[in-house]
């Protein structure tokens, strides 16, 4: 068996506690499978006398992240701080820079410098990998960098935030309405105590940046992801999705129009016949399709010390075997630069829910200003009656360009007759 | 860019055209990914004359399949030949007496001789690669062997026969018997003349022994598998199915058990809240259970020409990068011998439907058999009255060893008052 591989660990919270506890727990198996022992030398973490439940007295300890790059006793650099600059960027760069390959679970510092990172860990001839930053467990990554690289794909989708997915489903089982689920999910520790980055959609954005790049071997461009997040979406919303045949999912999708790559994260109502209306609770999904292989679903859990650890080894172990892909596919030389689809020219169906006062004419009024931009109306639906007051109007559309949609809301909205702003929720054609 | 690699193909048939389809189609793409161009330099085929839509005039053209292996202008060969023995397994040996890596779709071939062939392609040190031959363009095998290498697993199922899932969905949609979807599929082209492969389960159970053997780290052990196809599912058992809250799939099941490692092929009764519950008509789907991972699904098209090509390109690219690992994950030296778990030792919980004569009585024969052999009833239902004559009577039981419960349904069977044959179905609780 060759020599072993020696490995430094930046970040020692929940992920990094979890990839030691996995590197011990299946030594013998990992080195079989590796072709040689992996063993961690160095750790990096803030607080050295905090008891992780685990040995260790005959590790390397350094205070700077940044040293574990250039200590003799690493050879793999594994970071797992976080954030999209300061230590973790320092430390990132430095290991390429002292040619160490890398491993990190950190999508954030790659959705903003990908590009650059790829660019420079090529240049110096070793591996940055990033299993573990997008969909935790699910090898997805090498699902469609390895798996799935013969084929053109078109379309790369998915649940990619577990916490949202968690508050989604737990709205729609107990028909219960966002903030409560929050309060809730924060009390469980399914969501942090402040769950910005999950709820308003950017750790997902950050994710799908990933995947568009890999998929369709273009520079990273998370600025130009188009991005909302779940705090509108309503018990009420919800309660309609079903009626209507869908799941309110928050998706990230990158597709290849005519227009460029489209990038967006957003909810969006998800038909029950497809295989991701069913991932429930915590799990991710991602979704791929090419041209010779058709569709590809990779469901699992996203996020968690288990999982995450998982993904991390899995990378360990091809760095151990120097089985290397460049990070994004394609040589980071010949990524390409994203032409970015503007949301206003995405064409699709649309959920419309608005609280109109009930009486004689305002559906008539609101139709109006649908057909004035040429958007064709699929369905309408008013339940229950309340003279006077204001009551839900749901409508379906057919498909349309999503500037013309825009400017009929701002009609709809201007109307007396609507009490509140309208809600819309992109339909997804999966 | 380094030297091309040159490839030669033996088959000719869908795959095989598909193949060299994708292979040209994707030329540049692939040569990206790969590193270097990947050329088909030689194909062998029975024959030459047949036209398969494409210009072969530049290419070696071998009658004898194993000429590709000595062919110097072959640096890899792809056997799509198919069958345990014969001119494939010739080829395949011959490919890696000579240090030639091989890529192989052949599920037949390496059920058999998997052990035997890993050995030899390790002893040579050259890669033998079958992603292909196992749920067509999903990347399972890449998933286990690689993505998640640091796990120890403990259970790996699924739908892994893409002609009995279309026949049982089908069955299911238009309530219709089997041996009437089945002449549909085989006119259609989803089923063989000879469909016995497909629908005895033996097909299912080659794939599942290659699962088995990734996934453990044991020999292939396809003699160990216990085989069940669905030729005896009725469209009644379907309706009692969907009535009980259940699917019938047929599922390959691989499992450790305190026996050894359970192999089994079988009609199951699927709980309709799990992902692979929805998984309907041709598409495959694969679960993996991970202690570090936790549960992972991949899903996609089991069968056809685009995606097992994916699946032989992939690993082409995995070859032409010099991208490898032990044709089970672990080396072929140190695989374990398989210790099989007797299914009379399987423990779980079953559906049996009888057929009984309509008159007092005959619950408190049936049920006492049950009692005799220690199985306990959750659930019985009869469902309609036509005094004199048979009617179904559908039960559950509560989990319990098979052995036991093959000696009530002797009983049972042996009663004057059971029309037919008990029809048994295991309840898998996923």
């Amino acid at each position: 068996m060759a020599e072993i591989l020696k490995i430094g660990v930046a970040g020692l919270g929940t992920v990094g506690a979890g990839t030691l506890r996995l590197l011990e727990r299946h030594a013998d198996r990992i080195a079989e499978r590796a072709g040689r022992r992996l063993v961690v030398t160095a750790v990096s973490a803030r607080d050295r006398r905090r008891d992780r439940g685990m040995d260790l007295s005959g590790v390397r300890w350094f205070q700077d992240a940044t040293a574990l790059a250039a200590d003799p006793e690493v050879d793999v650099v594994v970071e797992l701080i976080g954030g999209a600059d300061g230590a973790a960027k320092a430390l990132v760069e430095a290991a390429i820079a002292r040619g160490k390959p890398v491993v990190t679970a950190n999508k954030a510092l790659l959705a903003i410098h990908g590009t650059a990172l790829a660019r420079a860990a090529e240049a110096a001839g070793v591996p940055l990998a990033f299993e573990a930053a997008v969909a935790g467990g699910i090898p997805i990554v090498k699902g469609l960098r390895e798996g799935l690289a013969a084929n053109a794909l078109s379309r790369v989708y998915g649940i990619l935030n577990g916490t949202c997915n968690y508050i989604l489903s737990t709205m729609r089982r107990e028909q219960r309405e966002f903030g409560e689920v929050l309060a809730e999910a924060q009390r469980l520790g399914y969501a942090e105590a402040d769950p910005s980055f999950d709820v308003d959609g950017i750790d997902a954005a950050h994710k799908l940046a990933l995947l568009t790049a890999t998929a369709f071997g273009t520079e990273v461009d998370f600025a130009s992801v188009h991005v909302e997040g779940i705090r509108h979406v309503s018990a009420l919303d919800i309660a309609y999705a079903d009626e209507l045949g869908f799941r309110i999912k928050l998706l990230g999708i990158a597709r290849l129009t005519d227009h460029g790559i489209e990038q967006r994260v957003h909810p969006s109502m998800v038909p029950i016949g497809t295989p991701i209306a069913h991932v429930e609770g915590v799990f991710n999904a991602v979704v791929a399709e090419g041209d010779f292989v058709g569709r590809v679903v990779m469901e699992g859990r996203g996020a968690g010390a288990g999982p995450t650890a998982s993904a991390v080894v899995a990378d360990l172990i091809d760095v151990a075997r120097r089985r290397s892909v460049p990070t994004f596919g394609r040589p980071a030389a010949s990524l390409q630069k994203l032409v970015p689809a503007p949301i206003a020219r995405h064409r699709g169906c649309y959920y419309v829910r608005l609280m109109v006062v009930d009486r004689p004419g305002v559906i008539a009024d609101v139709t109006a200003c649908l057909r004035d931009e040429d958007v064709s109306l699929e369905s309408m639906l008013q339940r229950g009656r309340a003279p006077g007051e204001a009551v839900p109007v749901v409508l379906t559309t057919h498909e349309t360009e999503e500037a013309g949609m825009r400017r009929a809301l701002d009609r709809i909205a201007a109307l007396g007759t609507v009490m509140e702003p309208p809600r819309m929720i992109r339909i997804e054609d999966l």
